[in-house]
């Protein structure tokens, strides 16, 4: 008997804020295939009786390729076992999550996708930043700073133009370059910005900024969102300024080298 | 003892996508603040002994004020309470949350906000349509059609024109109007759509359109998405085109009628 696939969001980190049938399912699996950004936390749920295999693009030394993991898919559900897809976030969020059903689909394997939190609701809730608002901002746009071509600059231009919050999911680590970009579709220098890293984990760390001193934020470890707009005015400001006034002694030091081995991942 | 206000996202209906953290304080707080569109088969999981208020803003012909709800939540708190506002999909997406906690913070009770899978991800998991594709777009923007003002629609025209995928929350039933303001954009006539109504419970309903057939499509019941771009082509065709040929004997009849109750609630 043909197996199945399942396509699930781990959420933004935080083992609680796993869907109900997520944890099900990590929990029932034969096997489960995850990214690199995946938490910990999380794995650890998964019975150590269960297959479990990191597919993260950039693993260590290791490297497998997006045709590799489709094509293990198909093969493990081929042989009629019951597969978890596992990536960070929601699943149809920044994932290639489009590719891999497409190639299911092609074998005939039959495919569910579990919805899951996005790592953008998790840092807004994490940080009190309600995306949306009344008298500020009436739409949310949610777009990466990762692999940017000169059509996505283009886009960049409206979206960013367009009066609504704005999240950057990867936002990388050359924020100049993103400063310069929002500012260049019109935004005010002093339009506020939160970096959020490792949200809902215990390694969480968030910072507030402007589009204007971004460039002089600290690099803090992935998986970071940035959130732009005048929303994050009304953050929690204990939770958002606990890194707002670094010493000079400190540094940058003080925080976490980002790792290279995930900022190539896709988080969502 | 002061109590705690929690704002937690439902989620989009079915009760499984509840997270793991929702579902245990649905379980232990003493009181219940939900929306209209909160699913029955949630609220079916808070215990009896549970005070559960209804604060849909149109609940039959009863009716609460923004205002009086955060009087409400302040006055529980105060005396002590554990509370749980609970929001269809995602509390800090199009859910009036930033007023509330706003309301909260002045009180000094203190919040925490759980965030849930927003509708739009119970949506496209539903249907299968992945929200970013790497040939297709880039970036989603969450909008909505409700309660649109002049300045709201030169946003439209700025969103819809980045090629980003749409997903326009709370579409209401002008679809003409929608199709008009989408077309003015420049996008092109023949651009799919999805309507997904109900995502993930059992009264699921979909229907595949476009901007240029989007008038003609049936009025679905609240809470209802519509997502609009390039990335519908890659939905599960089984589920999103079971209502693609309607016969001419059926009409439009043969769709219940949408709630005005909900239509006018905020979903996320």
């Amino acid at each position: 008997m043909k197996g199945k696939v399942f396509l699930v969001g781990a959420g933004p980190g935080d083992p609680e804020l796993l869907t109900v049938r997520a944890l099900r399912l990590l929990q029932t699996a034969d096997v489960v295939l995850y990214d690199d950004l995946v938490s910990t936390e999380i794995l650890s749920l998964i019975p150590a009786t269960t297959r479990l295999h990191n597919v993260g693009k950039r693993c260590g030394e290791k490297r497998i390729t997006q045709e590799e993991i489709n094509f293990l898919m198909v093969g493990l559900a081929d042989s009629g076992l019951q597969v978890v897809r596992l990536k960070s976030g929601d699943p149809l969020m920044f994932g290639r999550a489009g590719e891999e059903i497409e190639s299911l689909r092609k074998a005939d394997v039959p495919i569910e996708v579990v919805p899951g939190v996005t790592s953008a609701l998790g840092a807004a809730a994490a940080a009190q930043i309600p995306l949306t608002h009344r008298r500020l901002s009436s739409a949310v746009v949610f777009l990466t700073a990762h692999h940017a071509s000169d059509r996505e600059a283009a886009n960049w231009s409206k979206l960013a133009g367009s009066g609504s919050t704005l999240v950057i999911y990867m936002p990388g680590q050359n924020f100049r370059e993103i400063s310069l970009k929002l500012e260049s579709t019109g935004l005010e220098t002093d339009t506020p910005c939160a970096l959020i890293s490792r949200a809902s984990t215990p390694r969480q760390q968030a910072f507030r900024t402007t589009i204007g001193e971004l460039e002089n934020a600290p690099h803090l470890a992935s998986p970071t969102l940035l959130v732009v707009g005048d929303v994050v005015r009304h953050a929690d400001k204990t939770i958002l300024e606990e890194f707002l006034q670094p010493t000079p002694e400190a540094g940058v030091s003080y925080f976490p080298s980002p790792s290279k081995a995930s900022e190539e991942e896709s988080i969502a």
